[in-house]
């Protein structure tokens, strides 16, 4: 046994299963150690970014960390927007790093940078391995600390001597008690049912881990017997909606929409939420997006128990745990096949068409606005979002949820400029004959620059700027672009067009990709 | 004007006139500023790898700095892996980053990351510019310290507000004389040219500039006029070859190949290269190549002029400017059209057919090893390599090569699985109409890694072990890739089929791709 094996056996132990991995030369002990564990599930991609992204999606939907295998400081820097992404919705995840052997580092090879650097970016918790001894306490406290409430990016760099180190058999492992979201004091929980009680215009605003369905059903219970109302935040990383659910709509993008939508609140509650702020400043407009007057309080933090918080504040209102919430009617939206196909209408069809228990990434930017509105009825399912702003998660995180998810449809609104961030995705997809349905919202046009070119005066957009802002000359050919790492695809124009090819997508149960040229 | 403008405006006087640009929101007044001055040749990329590597390929080949311009911490971090390779080679670029306006800073909004750490990992120099007022000279700066020899990835952060702030229209630009090469001390060249005459079995290892016509010509006079023996680093940004010029071998990637390279050589003079070290460590083999007996000297370091200080050699050494060199005899291979369609077959017929001037751009990583044997001969033209190692350079470095030189035919070897990183740039090649040919080496498998499965002591790999080193189960199909981004391509399976796309692809004056399985 190698310090690789041990540092494999060590993951499987604490309950890490998938490895997400595109390996190099440095992490060959590694590729040997995870040849040696067939119950680890190997899944290559064939960018970093793909690795990243399908382990957000990943333990977005199974609570647990997937681990990813990264060669060194390219492939991990290749990983960052994503990890970016995932660092911003909380997950957890546990990056293994192969690095040079420590000896070798004073050589400056070719490959050497700085690794530790570039994982403190992105990660909430960096270690290098110093050398074999310390493996398993340094991977038990990767796990710990990338799964301790609300989740964690840990990275652990192995350097290859670290890897290839000769152990004895015998292991120091002992199973750590894993942590679990903390409570929120029954002081903060009175406090807020008080303020509750005095009259002001009150939101209650929800993210993280309060937009699951027991935290919703409890948040609506609480808005259904008072004046109270509730909104999501704007990216999120999993919301579990349609009918029964309790519905929730979500702050907007848009500065001026935002800032509308909150222009009368006196009192905002954050329930796993942050003090919403825009998402890039502009001259003359704030920062922070609640009225000046507003009073920010805060029920429950990233890291607590949204759902104890919510009972408990439910209880202090006297609310019983029977009460009726806002639980949504099932209301599919009706069929209509006329007109031409614009980002509405796909998205009215997705919803019409949603499957039971539906997983939908949504990385659809401007084009898939309609489908939060028109799904408020559809059959349950999940909404994952693209959480940091880091352009090219759709596709990976469609990967990530497949695998967590193997008996549930995947389905993804994917905007075709941010596609293209990590197409890479869709080999892995069709190698792993995941469940995944594409759909490319081909708008062909990076859509929300050009509203950002009219904020600063520039109305009519001359050769640079339409050149730097267009997916134009040449089009994109999407279905040959799948159909190049095996996914079978179609473009389509039309309403009737994409009906049809919707119903043939939904009853696959391998990887299809549908163009939708709106 | 704004300080966007006024940024633009001092990059065009100093004469960066190409940015390689994927911006977002919050370098909208930039996009703007660019607008207004068709001067600049703005060239989208449709993913951040591709633009680096692109700017990278042009600066290769224009000698002067192309900018890019990228939108924040995740733009910055795609772009990483190429800049990486950029650093490595020691070419000129400016890098532009948007970040948030420095007053949003605190909110830490979704897209707000460590900008200056990410930048200060691949860069050189890096810069946050404080306000509107420091833009000229910042900018300057950059500029400086991009194109002081030998080359330098300068990275400047311009806030969203430093951008949108009006500055008046006066501006305090004063041109300032360029760095040039240093020149080495004559001290130096009289001492290297007493150890030339010492006896000692010597060689000459040429890097960096070296590696041009003119450098390679004196060397050769140098070693036909005596014992010494020239050789060249193994990942070079740009060698000058093909008939007329001094041919030079490259020192062999693998560690065992490379050691028995070196092991009689006593003396090694350096030329604008390093002390050579092996890619990776292995268990038992040493970090440094050459024999420990070896003594190793410098005669210049990168950054000083390779020509003066090897003419001043020749002169020393007695040789004079009229001297014969090395000149390889122009001898194209024969034309051998039988046989099943290998690597080896694919590399002969690109040398036969090599246009005049061609620029080759290699990323062809195991599979492309014959090529340089094979065009010894062949017409004279640029070889340009993956110098830092982060794969995913190829088709970038083609599009950058070929806005550097529009009227020279560039050809791409280019491996299946390096290129999958950074598809995406040919997109950018059928937009901008690049006369680049690429030919993909598709032997469906990361190659190198087999290899070094069996140094690590697996000669029989299981089902994790392939699935992470091989890229079947599905075959990439690179036509249709190529065709989904507007580029014509065709796969080839034998010999007679690689041969008569071959002519075809090299007819064209766009861009077009041949797959050949090998």
């Amino acid at each position: 046994m190698n310090g690789a094996d041990l540092l494999c056996k060590t993951l499987l132990q604490e309950n890490i299963d998938v490895c997400f991995a595109n390996p190099g030369t440095s992490e060959m002990h590694f590729v040997a150690a995870l040849d040696k564990r067939p119950e680890m599930r190997c899944v290559l991609g064939l960018f970093e970014g793909v690795l990243t992204g399908a382990a957000d999606g990943y333990a977005r939907m199974s609570s647990k960390p997937a681990a990813t295998l990264l060669h060194l400081g390219p492939g991990l820097a290749n990983s960052l927007a994503n990890l970016h992404n995932a660092k911003r919705a909380r997950v957890p995840m546990v990056n293994i790093v192969g690095d040079h052997a420590s000896y070798h580092d004073k050589y400056d090879a070719p490959l050497s940078s700085d690794v530790y650097g570039l994982a403190h970016t992105m990660s909430h918790w960096v270690h290098r391995i110093a050398g074999p001894d310390g493996i398993v306490a340094a991977t038990q406290n990767a796990v710990h600390a990338a799964t301790t409430a609300p989740g964690s990016i840990a990275t652990l760099i192995l350097p290859a001597d670290a890897a290839w180190a000769p152990i004895a058999a015998g292991s120091e492992y002992r199973a750590k008690p894993r942590a679990t979201a903390r409570l929120v004091e029954h002081a903060t929980i009175t406090k807020i049912a008080a303020l509750l009680r005095n009259g002001k215009r009150t939101m209650l605003l929800l993210g993280g881990r309060a937009l699951r369905a027991d935290s919703l059903d409890i948040a609506g219970k609480i808005s259904s017997h008072s004046t109270i109302r509730i909104l999501a935040e704007t990216l999120n990383q999993r919301i579990e909606r349609g009918a029964g659910r309790t519905p929730i709509t979500r702050l907007p993008y848009g500065i001026d929409s935002a800032l509308a939508v909150l222009k009368d609140v006196e009192q905002l509650i954050l329930v796993d939420a942050r003090d919403p702020v825009a998402f890039f400043a502009y001259p003359n407009k704030p920062g922070r997006l609640a009225p000046p007057a507003c009073d920010v309080h805060v029920l429950s933090s990233t890291g607590e128990d949204p759902v104890q918080a919510l009972a408990g504040l439910a209880d202090e209102l006297g609310i019983p745990a029977h009460a009726t919430g806002l639980a949504a009617p099932a209301l599919i939206p009706a069929l209509r096949l006329e007109g031409v196909l614009t980002a509405n209408a796909v998205c009215h069809l997705v919803a019409h068409y949603l499957p039971e228990h539906a997983i939908v990434c949504d990385e659809s930017i401007t084009a898939g606005l309609s489908f939060s509105e028109a799904s408020l009825g559809s059959a349950p399912h999940d909404h994952l979002q693209l959480t940091g702003g880091a352009i090219g998660i759709g596709l990976p995180l469609a990967v990530g949820a497949a695998i967590a998810c193997p008996t549930r449809k995947v389905i993804s609104l994917q905007a075709d400029g941010s596609g293209m961030y990590t197409l890479q995705a869709l080999w892995t997809q069709a190698r792993e004959k995941l469940n995944c349905l594409t759909i490319i919202l081909a708008n062909r046009t990076y859509a929300t620059l050009h509203g950002e070119m009219k904020h600063v005066g520039v109305t009519n957009p001359g050769h640079n700027a339409l050149r730097m802002l267009d997916l134009t000359e040449p089009n994109l050919d999407w279905p040959k672009l799948a159909q190049g790492m095996g996914v079978d695809g179609v473009r389509t124009d039309t309403v009737r067009e994409f009906h049809r090819a919707l119903q043939y997508g939904l009853q696959q149960e391998g990887p299809y990709l549908i163009e939708a040229v709106i």
